[in-house]
């Protein structure tokens, strides 16, 4: 399995709630190429609920969010022809976030699968579709940019 | 102070993660009608860091989610005459919603007002402005569309 991007982040941008490998209460999600694609896989908890049986919207949002930050260093670096683990990673922040709720998302493992929509230098567009049991139940769109690292 | 539109949902809507009252582990956030506007308090904790000093963009989507739907019910029950508390509330779902990061958050008690931006029969747009110390960091967007309850 590759590394996840998020297992490279230095210090100061892996205390995200999201994604922060030394966030302890955090999500701690891990995103990983898969050739052309990103790939995070995150199970919910029993009280990750909006009605009894399916999953939070917020929770979404956010899984969709820090996976498609995770995607955005994947994708900038697979442009540059930089290998994941081995050159230092980027680091990108969200500037705009769009979640469609297509349908109830079952309160079971969620997949999502991102895709580069634009890629350049300070700015990438992520599109991230979440899949629960085979099905497409959300789909995200996110922009964005890079940001110096200390 | 006015009675939270979340603390008149019916049990069945009370398990949300973001809003629920009877969510023991979520955020159990409360709006409030404020004449033609909608209020939202928000104290993130301490692990809700995006970098260490800022608050995570996943919560910041997440509390605009729920309190986008819980604008929704006010501004539909004050469309229709109704009175908050005393009549039933109606429920709304998010089917899409937006996020715009503009500055970085300060991990700081936040507070939300929201606008009505279209109402229909069976579907809501919502405005928020987020602030923190009097500065708006994040504006979110959301539509909500009306279902039926038992």
């Amino acid at each position: 399995m590759p590394i996840a991007i998020q297992d490279t982040y230095p210090e100061p941008a892996a205390h995200c709630y999201g994604c922060g490998r030394l966030n302890e209460f955090g999500y701690q999600i891990k995103t990983r190429a898969d050739r052309d694609v990103t790939v995070t896989e995150f199970v919910p908890a029993s009280y990750h609920t909006a009605f009894i049986d399916s999953t939070y919207g917020g929770l979404i949002a956010s899984i969709i969010d820090c996976h498609s930050t995770g995607s955005a260093a994947i994708f900038a670096m697979h442009a540059d022809g930089e290998e994941i683990g081995s050159d230092p990673s980027p680091r990108f922040v969200t500037a705009h976030l769009e979640v469609d709720y297509l349908a109830p998302t079952p309160l079971l493992p969620m997949r999502l699968v991102g895709s580069a929509l634009e890629i350049k230098e300070r700015k990438v567009i992520v599109g991230t579709e979440l899949l629960v049991e085979g099905e497409v139940t959300a789909k995200g769109s996110a922009v964005l940019v890079r940001i110096d690292q200390d």
